[in-house]
């Protein structure tokens, strides 16, 4: 009795077909401003919707005595156009997440486990700190320099949300020193002195 | 006297050639976060801004006694990234467009012909239904279920507009059992009984 | 037995209580560049979504034999935020809707009734020019000259649809020759001879 | 010698001291499309930014078996503008999350602990259907019907997080049976038999 | 001793080597909504963000005495996807900017040298009109006709700012005497007189 | 003869009135999550769409021999939600603007006098520096660091435009030296020397 739903639901398919409920990025074609082209919807199936790489212990043994675990959309291309991406970071006694910002997003963190001492810096240079346990949410907004410090006593774990499938990130230390950037230069527009510069320019594989 | 003019206006023209007044899509290319590539401006004729399947009325002979014509962005690519799309519905006495949600879209109805009860449901459950005549307005916010039903003596004539050329639509009926969704995670997930499920499975062409 | 649900659904009604499916505008609140502050849900009613002035047809008895009746924010408070307005046109035997741009919108028409000729013109001069009949749509990219002209041999409607509750509108002799720029302006922006441009603010109650 | 330095800092301050790096929603005062207005920044703290409610197991005693927690806006008001949000959600065994949807948001899900099966549905009727442990990441595009079911055998912990910080929510069940949509009008749109919305409408707290 | 960084540097850079920072335009392909598709970052050099076109003067030597350099996404690619262009106009002793819209663009003018008087028409028909002198800046809103007029005793050169990287632009006299919009549409949409509107077609190159 | 017209004027200005063809803030309300309220339409004059700040040199008497002067929304209200701001950087030879980012907007430099070298560095920690003279044009995308010396022998005059009315600003200096960040974590988060740190933390009027 009811086969004729079958043929409006056809009907209804050949309409809707095109509509683009998602567009899990082609990273085999160049991106643009709002993101990669889509991959052809048909080809699409679940697996382009689950990732598990964050479910993974990155190696802390380095010197910040940390990982940081990305799932952006060249990792994850079904995040391309959602407005959202993610991270892990692992933070093992005494790890560092050095000082930076992210140009095109607003963070949230959600601590899985430890402790940490987590900052931010206003535009009016305020000093926004907070120790963090499990459970704890603390968000860092756009552009604006943060850190996090593990100041427990056991391996932290922070999950990062971020509201933008290309957060970008910027290290101070990696900017300043990593680079040809010359030291006169850093030195004139940041103030610091030339031991310093040049110091740190030797440890990060800066030249100049 | 004016021929200089004509100078400037070459050197306004080479300057403002490329400038984007609209996008008409090149549905030859992959679709991305904010549409479809552009055509060529250069081949774009009046025509590519003209639509004329909305004036023809849909064959509501099937058992709703409902056509949806659309009229997004595949069927129109004029309408591409210019944030609307249309949509007619013809309902015969008794006709149903049923239970529905656009999950990326406002939407608008105008009431063109008869007498239809409409209504969409918030977040917080709470109806709002109303009946319309010919000259009616309703809004049906984005990605919120809504109905409308035919409940005058003549046939109905809906136009409807949608704040996006991608609105979207999932049929909550064909969502639930024209797939192959097992019944015990529908029936687990929805409260529904397993009679009803597999009766409506058997109706929509479900399977599990 | 399903009582405890009773329990749970109270639960997340505390939880989601807040949610702004809609933001019906507050218009005895000053506008905003996203739009108006919102109404409280709690008196928000069905009416809040419905509008009928549009079905009513506008007095056509005027030299330009032209009516627009609109539905923006102002007129019907629950479009605000929603990215969406509606207009109606009613022109009578030979009435125009004269050449005028959207500034904030982009806009599509669809044809109730009669036979228009419609255009726009683009930013490389381009004329897209069509005559309509009823059931025909078209598109007017935003910001760009356009104008609407009954071109058959009975009154004609024409409901008009916008990419914003804002759209905006100027009507290119009511800024030229309705207000107070001085003629010398007008001229030598416009090219315009000193005759002409007197002749059209006379009409249009300009001065200066 | 440095200190001039502080003279052209209060000069800076100054100019830049309206610079808005965050809007934490002032409750206060009515929403808006864009969201809340902002709270005077002289009086945010530290503690505007931090939230600890997710760190909570919510009480999952009721026929669902889950409790959801949200940090929305008006939970956690720092996070007004941001284009983020956040929920916990408990299942004990067997709990289930029912079918909904998010009208206004991008959802992505990590798992905490357990396992879930999840899954939605898409424009197409195509179902995306996935079994979930520890650490994995799941998306659900913005308002299409999903779910989450604990198929393991210990309580299961999901980190749910949206891309806007006012998601909203729709659950099917209580959008049909929890308030005064005439049973009726349920059937018409939904084809479900009238004993089975008599029954749930008498769970959910339905009536009509 | 700080070898150990390079380390996480390697492996941050895997991480992060997809951010987009910026999109630099790749005006070989197809332009889409939000832009051009983004030049491989790799090959991206400082000097696809530096343009010294709008250092030079532009050639005043024709009838409108004018000269307008832009500075759009086609001539610096650089602007792509950023919400910015720039031009510049030298306006010789009586040079006019004649009257005009930016369908897509809030514009914003410096006054580098001269004296102008410039003016906007808003959609209330109200005249905003000003004398503005070397070191000014006025704001044109989007769409809204508008005009600059060298009303000094020197060469006038104004720099020019837009909200989007293709801000469009609609000369009057062009549109509507450039092309081949017939005369009785002309003047049957702007009241303009038969000569008036030939004189003008003759003088811009319009037929029809 | 056109009196009439007159007629449909005042209906449509009725309908139009309510348009928003800009947004004047006013500062007197808090600001919203997309700028602050509008002031009243009615109260708005030219003065509000002009400023003049930007035509009188800064006060370069300083140790950075630099003054930035804003014309932000709190300077120029008229800029409320319309994407754009503007300040001017006098640079006395030697001057620095130093090492800075902007959270929320991207920034283009217009060369009005002198010679600077100008460099920004991207999250691949690429620097992208050049020497720019009258007329040269630069990006800086958002959120990276970025600075401007005065590599000339005269006083260097930048004019600075942004993609946004609160585009933010965070000198980096300032961020870590001028306010209450304990050194100890300034140190840890950013490797600098603790001689170093507190020198800076002394120039510039920072504690802890």
């Amino acid at each position: 009795m009811f086969l004729p739903i079958l043929f409006i639901f056809s009907l209804l398919s050949s309409s809707f077909a095109s509509v683009q409920d998602f567009c899990v990025a082609d990273l085999s074609l160049p991106d643009g401003p709002a993101g990669y082209p889509c991959k052809n919807p048909a080809k699409v199936t679940v697996d382009d919707f689950v990732y598990s790489a964050l479910g993974v212990a990155g190696n802390t043994n380095n010197l910040f005595k940390v990982a940081v675990t990305t799932a952006f959309t060249t990792q994850f291309p079904g995040l391309n156009g959602l407005g959202l991406s993610l991270a892990r970071a692992d933070l093992a006694v005494g790890g560092v997440v050095p000082m930076h910002t992210h140009p095109n997003a607003n963070e949230v963190i959600f601590m899985l486990q430890g402790t940490i001492t987590a900052g931010f810096i206003s535009s009016a240079n305020t000093v926004y700190l907070k120790t963090l346990n499990k459970g704890d949410t603390m968000i860092f907004p756009q552009g604006l320099l943060h850190f996090v410090v593990n100041s427990g006593k056991t391996t932290a774990l922070v999950l990062v949300i971020f509201s933008s499938p290309n957060p970008g990130v910027q290290f101070l230390d990696y900017a300043l020193f990593a680079n040809n950037l010359p030291s006169e230069l850093v030195e004139k527009t940041t103030f610091l002195d030339d031991g310093q510069v040049k110091k740190l320019k030797a440890s990060f594989g800066g030249t100049g």
